[in-house]
């Protein structure tokens, strides 16, 4: 399938499409016109054919889209269709909440092993998936095909972290650290900067006010 | 200042800015080009420059851009010349990981209240901060100026209570429950859908994989 082209703006709502389709197909809804799925999902619904049409034109005419179907597509376009084997880099708060999503493991994103430099946890389990050793990290990615990190640490560890996980075959780091990291350009980096969120917010209250003093 | 016409893209860009520009005024770096900000940030600087001319131009030819003025106009941008006063909804993993930033506090959001529906755990303390019962909540929100509401617990739960809060004068509501929560137009949400990250990541080994292969 063609999809070098597609726009990021468009990848981004991607995973919104298959959270909505999910919950159609989960209630046996067989099909679904882009103005149903643009009234459930808050996008118009000429946005809804455009974004579809890249992957080919999914919809049909009067009949819409067949749920199941695209449901699929833009699974396999999001590479949802393969299973990922993840380790986890720290058992703080944040690792054990990151631990403890069911979403991710439905979604084919299997947490394999937890990496934490605290050795008085080593050998503890977070459901039921056994704490590690940091010495025994890149052994273990190597040995377990593993492809995706994720960082929960401090920022100064995180860079460290990442170094070496670059030398041992690892595809991606989703990273929760706030901090850039830098990684041979092989290895897809995805950043959640919580702050970043949180401003956007604040921005929004403000604009939100200026517009409501205009009025 | 006039920005109503700022494209979410630009917005979306700001607090990186802020970041850089706050990293470089610690190290008491007085200006800078946009060249070399483009070097730190991986951003092209014509893109940079773009980006800060919508807010009026702050550089100039030959000098570059006085850091600290530009932090401190990012800043009001962003509403962070403000004080936020917040609660947190959920006491789990996530929310301890969340009263535990420090960065939230340094740029002014600062949580005054932590709810969560176990009675067992009210009275204790996260980080110094109080665990109250969410019989309490919206009190609490009326009388503690409070604008904008964390919530972080199960999406049926979180339904609910942001109906609750829609009721008693909040500003904005920061969502990490994966569920589009429903509130009148005048609240801003904010959501942090942890695994449209994780898909745009997995997204993104593919399109690498398949890039690979073709060359």
């Amino acid at each position: 399938m063609e999809e070098k082209e597609i726009s990021r703006a468009v990848i981004s709502r991607l995973p919104r499409y298959l959270h909505y389709l999910g919950e159609l197909d989960d209630r046996g809804v067989e099909r679904i016109s882009s103005q149903e799925l643009s009234e459930q999902m808050n996008v118009t619904a000429s946005q809804i054919r455009q974004d579809l049409n890249n992957f080919g034109g999914f919809g049909q005419q009067g009949y819409g889209y067949n749920v199941r179907f695209l449901y699929e597509e833009i699974g396999k376009i999001l590479g949802l269709d393969k299973t990922h084997n993840l380790i986890l880099v720290g058992a703080g708060n944040l690792g054990q909440a990151l631990a403890g999503y069911e979403n991710f493991g439905k979604r084919g994103f299997i947490i394999r092993g937890i990496f934490d430099k605290n050795e008085r946890i080593v050998g503890e389990k977070i459901r039921n998936i056994p704490i590690m050793s940091m010495r025994h990290m890149t052994d273990f990615v190597k040995e377990n095909n593993i492809d995706i990190a994720v960082i929960a640490i401090p920022k100064l560890a995180a860079v460290e972290v990442a170094e070496e996980l670059s030398t041992c075959g690892i595809k991606a780091i989703w990273n929760f650290s706030h901090v850039d990291l830098k990684v041979p350009q092989h290895i897809v980096v995805e950043n959640v900067h919580l702050s970043e969120s949180l401003m956007k917010l604040s921005y929004n209250i403000r604009e939100k006010e200026c517009r409501s003093e205009e009025q």
